[in-house]
């Protein structure tokens, strides 16, 4: 055993448990149920599953494959494209894996995601046959110090029959940031004592029963750099337009000058968006998120957040860069935890989240598709939008207005696909101008989100759709036509354009 | 003041505060925003607004209305035959509201009812001009002790500007069973001490602001008692199909013997499921609900249940005899909470709940639609089933498998309204059998779904379209057919029946 991964390897039973990769793949057998670490791209088991892709070569076999969220290129594209995995859940994010569920080749389980670990627990997801969990170290005392993501391990851990560590000295070391804690079983189990972001309120790493670790590997792949898209005019426009609302619920009193904790969803809207507060008035925010995007790096080196919360970091190769270069400076500012804990309702709702998420389209009553392209194709997946909405302080949604140069609206009469329901959405916000929903009755929303969130080449056509609804319907409490309500998008299937 | 109104005075502030139901009436002026005591036809305030119905003859004036839940006939019905609803929420289940929301001369804003309370003290709804709150006491520290419902009526206290009392002899004496608590402002805010169905956190009535009682009005209308329709064939074979999977979870190791907290939406066929568990083996159940109906009191006097939590109890003539003419052999069995309480997600979650609500109709997908007939005319409303669903342990839905004597299949290609998604719906039931659908991919839960528990007249039918969409879309992840995903219903529309 060389020297770096002995430095690491500090529990005395494990000695003599380091294995090649190959060696550690040889152990899934066809059908297992397999768990691995990974959130975002950050803190995915890489080596393994590279070795497993590796054997498909010359044996076929298949295994469903649970993590925290999406897995870098290593796992879920070259998984994919090997063809061992016969189901996926409860993220990805991956063109290639994609286009296998898109096809009927990959089973996937869009899941909330503060729910997965409750079914892991429960026993409805698995028995898990094997974990594979990227380490940065195992201690004395028998905790496995994860990487730069936590997710579903803690839980993952606990429940799996038998684990592999990937011991991976070239990620970023984080010992001391995380904050492991899992609740005990329903029915028994105490408040999370959890009240502010920066709590702390578990171990700072993940307790194994370190007789479950079957082998070590050394690891040596970094995390793939997040794809983050800069912002542009549009999304600069999103962000001035949320600023403003924010400022006015501060001059009515409903919130606190340095807000409420932030969450931002994943992707390159909401980075822009939360990029927006750089040069604003704000400081002394809280972040209570899931992913940690650049954007939030940005901040905390402006002095503008004090503290930022979440269950991975992701973040592009500059941003890694600076960021892991001195990661000293974050440390106590930053707290990673289980992804159970970061985006449970419980705390959510107590803390009081002020929730940025993503929608792929919205309708005019305020229901949003986060997931699905054209009501069929699924994109990425739910992932904690519908946890951080449902039991927001505010739940806002941001979309660019249009799509495809134009010829999508991202407002349409009746979105295809329902991730969250008008009784859930909060806030819509375009480069357009913002619909402020809460307490509002359908008709008021149609009126707030047609005049206030739609492109200026839509606004007729959707006013026509209502008024024929309307007059359909006899003025019933949602009006639709349901013979016209998912026309823009048979028109789009049709034409690739929903103008008429 | 008579002698029984001063026995219930207790507050020496409230000397001469006693008025007729015409004077309170006359406080409330146009355009005011008045929230009622009430939940389910339970503990509503009803004489000032029958007052306020009989100056409506002379006068034309509208009011925003916000209560617990529905309100009985005298105040839901006759207010909104008079005209004086401007707006309404969060729940209603009344004909003539009913027509009026669906006519466009009633807003009403369908609310999670554990939503309300956060908006209120954030001043989203409201501010609040005047609230009118029955009581069968106010005690001589200043507590409001309510009559059989307590729904949104402390925050509605909280933040009312002005307050009138109703006060009821006639309705049922429950003081002592209620238990009062009320979450402080988010940001600052304690975990809920509540661990079990029985714990009580609070205090046994409503702290008031005494000098913003302005009247009290001598009440002496009961509660209108509830309109349950007893359990029939097919609801008892639902409610067996689920005591058979309960079982088979207790056989897994999954649940333990006695289960876990059971919720039951507000309903028959809810009612009868509950009821199903009369004549079963299973004993030492709680129940930590919404509405207490007569099952749960049956359950009670079969000694099947040994506490249950509610936010309100809506019993049948005859059940409410039977209970209310002997409360005191309840009382140490009973609870009731703010709804704030008895559908917040960090209990739900916490204690594990098993939810069983109503839907009007499911999809092969999952998705629930609780609300819309034909995806357009408001019915009643969401109630608590989101809150209870989203967080539940087990989220069950049950139906029966068609309606109006089998030209509705309450099954279809693609609901017409969502109120729950895939996402948030773990089991649903009908007569025809059950579909477990945790941990499932769209495609997996399409078989359990068709197979078990639609009615024979649509199987095939249903096989067809989901064969089209696997065909016309490439087998996507989820196939729809957006030309006849919503064709059912379109049908129904056209020619009374959904077969084809």
């Amino acid at each position: 055993m060389d020297a770096t991964l002995n430095a690491r390897i500090r529990h005395s039973a494990l000695e003599g448990k380091v294995v090649s990769a190959e060696t550690a793949a040889s152990w899934i057998q066809d059908g297992m149920v397999v768990g691995m670490s990974g959130f975002t791209r950050a803190g995915d088991a890489k080596t393994v599953p590279l070795a497993l892709v590796e054997r498909a070569k010359n044996e076929k076999f298949q295994i469903d494959v649970y993590t925290g969220a999406s897995l870098g290129p290593e796992v879920d594209q070259l998984m994919a494209d090997a063809g061992i995995i016969r189901k996926r859940a409860p993220y990805q994010g991956d063109p290639a894996i994609r286009k296998l569920i898109n096809t009927g080749q990959v089973l996937y389980s869009d899941m909330h995601l503060s729910h997965n670990a409750e079914l892991i627990r429960q026993g409805i997801i698995g028995p898990i046959d094997f974990a594979i969990i990227e380490a940065t170290a195992i201690t004395e005392d028998g905790m496995i110090i994860p990487t730069t993501s936590i997710g579903n391990s803690p839980i993952i851990v606990q429940m799996a029959k038998e684990i592999i560590i990937e011991l991976n000295p070239e990620q970023p070391n984080l010992e001391g940031i995380h904050d492991i804690y899992l609740p005990g079983p329903q029915g028994d189990r105490d408040p999370i004592p959890l009240l502010t972001a920066s709590d702390r309120i578990g171990t700072t790493g993940i307790p194994v029963d370190i007789s479950k670790i079957k082998g070590i590997v050394h690891s040596t792949i970094k995390d793939a750099p997040s794809l983050i898209v800069q912002p542009d005019e549009e999304t600069e426009q999103i962000a001035q337009h949320l600023l403003t609302f924010l400022r006015d619920e501060i001059t009515a009193g409903r919130l606190p000058k340095n807000l409420l904790p932030l969450q931002s969803g994943v992707g390159s809207v909401a980075n822009a968006v939360l990029n927006g507060f750089l040069n604003s008035e704000f400081e002394e925010l809280e972040i209570y998120s899931e992913v940690l995007q650049d954007a939030v790096f940005n901040l905390l080196d402006a002095n503008k957040v004090k503290i930022a919360s979440g269950t991975s970091i992701t973040l592009s190769e500059e941003c890694g860069n600076k960021v892991y270069g001195d990661i000293g400076q974050y440390k106590d500012r930053l707290v990673l935890r289980p992804q159970e804990i970061s985006n449970h309702p419980e705390v959510i709702r107590r803390i009081g989240i002020i929730a940025i998420n993503t929608a792929l389209e919205t309708d005019i009553y305020g229901n949003v598709n986060s997931t699905h392209v054209n009501g069929t194709h699924m994109m990425n997946g739910l992932g904690g939008s519908g946890d951080f909405t449902r039991n927001a302080r505010l739940g806002i949604f941001v979309t660019k207005s249009y799509a495809k140069g134009g010829d999508i609206s991202s407002i349409v009469p009746m979105v295809a696909h329902h991730d969250h329901t008008e009784h859930d959405v909060d806030v819509i916000a375009t480069e357009q101008g913002i619909a402020d929903l809460r307490g509002m009755a359908p008709k008021e929303r149609v009126k707030a989100i047609i005049e206030n969130c739609v492109h200026p080449d839509f606004k007729e056509a959707l006013w026509d759709y209502y008024n024929g609804a309307v007059e359909k319907t006899g003025n019933a409490h949602t009006p639709h036509d349901l013979e016209k309500a998912l026309s823009w998008h048979v028109s789009y299937q049709k034409n690739k354009t929903m103008k008429q």
